[in-house]
């Protein structure tokens, strides 16, 4: 899997930066921290989702550019804006300086603004697989879905009503479906709407093992903030616990959150079961997301 | 046309209500605060332009709620965001408490990003007319166009990297072409797209037409910053000046901004002779745009 992740990383960053070569203003640092934002490292977990479904239901690569970079626009903006000293401060992602530190504040704001915009030209623009075309109007509905007032920002909006206080089991997850979640789970959508017909019928099952590695995503997440170190994290670590917040390991101690991301992984194996194509790749990618170190 | 502009302001506030009303979470400050930035007043310009030219082009009004609620949102969330403290700083909007004042500035943010989305999940999901139904994409495109890294977002980035220094007479008409016009013209675009074909016919001279109002919009805006007062305008009036913005009457005079007011009118309503319908409510609007007290 670390190769084809490599590969389909460079992939979607040359996708990604011939977008941005496209734009006027090269020079303009709304332009130069787009890049910064968009280009300099990331795991490019949500490409490579859109990737490796779509490549399990038929499609070539160049079927599933426009979904995965569409996507990561949207992580990257949200990263930018999250980054931002009235959000959770940070001023370090990526072992790098954040956009607000390298630029400056309103770069920042608009960097992010711009970059969700983008995910939307991309979308409306871009290539696509002529039995997807019918599907492109429902790929901006499901991304917008996940990435609004029912997705992403309501998630970061209910994780920072969570600060300074205990919240339940249930709350935890319901911000984490949300601020996490609903974007890796349209991830995988996306990678099954680009193979059209084909991709609609297996989506129940790419559904429910979409939505437990993105749990698990946050769990192992949540975990690495106290057993890993700023330095492989390319963040400060501990920071979970600087700011009072609630997370898997300190509501169900560190071993009852690995328990709970190895059951999120047998659900994930489970929804994979009952989809009659190569699912090599998906499974694979389930075991990363509870094993990796950072 | 005041009667069709209340008109349509209640329609517009009707129909992002019922956006809004979908959400969940409906107590989170979040939903709140979108609220409050989309339904508290606010002159309804780019709604207006929609309704008017789809109107025009024999589009009924459910025929255009769509594209006139999807604008409306992203002009919403561009206020949010230049009125924090690290764009323009501004305490007062529309006689309110800006968000970040009245919620706080991490709401405001998102509250913000989460509008711009709300904007493409209109787009995506909101009624259209049948003839209009394969413009729909086109629709996403134009909107994002008029939104981001080539349009709105740009020109505030060119707004920021202006401020403090003396640009020239073309350096400003490039930011407000960017800055406020993009939005402008595209509410026209839409207007044009929701009637289908007919309005790709006379889409060329609507786009002179909002070419040309849209940079009087903004002439007309440097003006009432000097000759208006802070309770007509409902934000501090002489803000441009404290800032040290070129305007167009400090680098063309008080009255040589206005003589380019009238200039631009004059285009507009050339604009309009070439259009073979009733183009009476377009120009009442042009002229409208040069003669608002606020």
């Amino acid at each position: 899997m670390q190769e084809t992740l490599t590969s389909y990383q460079q992939r979607n960053n040359q996708q990604l930066n011939l977008w941005l070569e496209h734009l006027p203003h090269q020079q303009q640092p709304l332009i130069q921290a787009m890049k910064y934002g968009l280009l300099l490292g990331g795991k490019r977990v949500r490409p490579f989702l859109v990737y490796i479904t779509g490549q399990m239901l038929g499609c070539k690569p160049e079927d599933l550019d426009t979904s995965a970079s569409a996507i990561e626009c949207i992580h990257a903006y949200s990263l930018i804006h999250d980054d931002l000293p009235a959000m959770d401060d940070d001023e370090l992602r990526r072992g790098q300086p954040t956009c607000h530190i390298k630029f400056d504040e309103a770069t920042a704001i608009l960097t992010g603004d711009a970059l969700q915009t983008l995910a939307f030209t991309i979308l409306a623009e871009g290539n696509l697989n002529p039995n997807a075309e019918q599907y492109r109007i429902k790929m901006v509905q499901v991304l917008a879905q996940a990435s609004g007032a029912r997705g992403m920002c309501l998630g970061q909006a209910l994780d920072l009503g969570a600060e300074n206080r205990q919240v339940s089991l249930a709350e935890l997850e319901e911000i984490h479906r949300n601020k996490t979640g609903a974007l890796i789970n349209c991830a995988v959508k996306l990678g099954a709407l680009s193979a059209g017909e084909k991709g609609l019928e297996v989506l129940p099952h790419l559904e429910r093992y979409s939505n437990a590695i993105g749990l698990a995503f946050q769990v192992q997440d949540d975990i690495l903030d106290i057993i890993s170190d700023t330095e492989t994290l390319g963040k400060p670590q501990g920071s979970d616990q600087e700011l009072n917040k609630s997370t898997y390991p300190s509501l169900l101690g560190l071993e009852g959150a690995m328990e709970k991301a190895h059951t999120l992984l047998q659900e994930a194996l489970q929804a994979l079961e009952a989809i009659p194509y190569n699912t090599q790749l998906l499974e694979e990618f389930a075991r990363y997301v509870i094993e990796r170190k950072n």
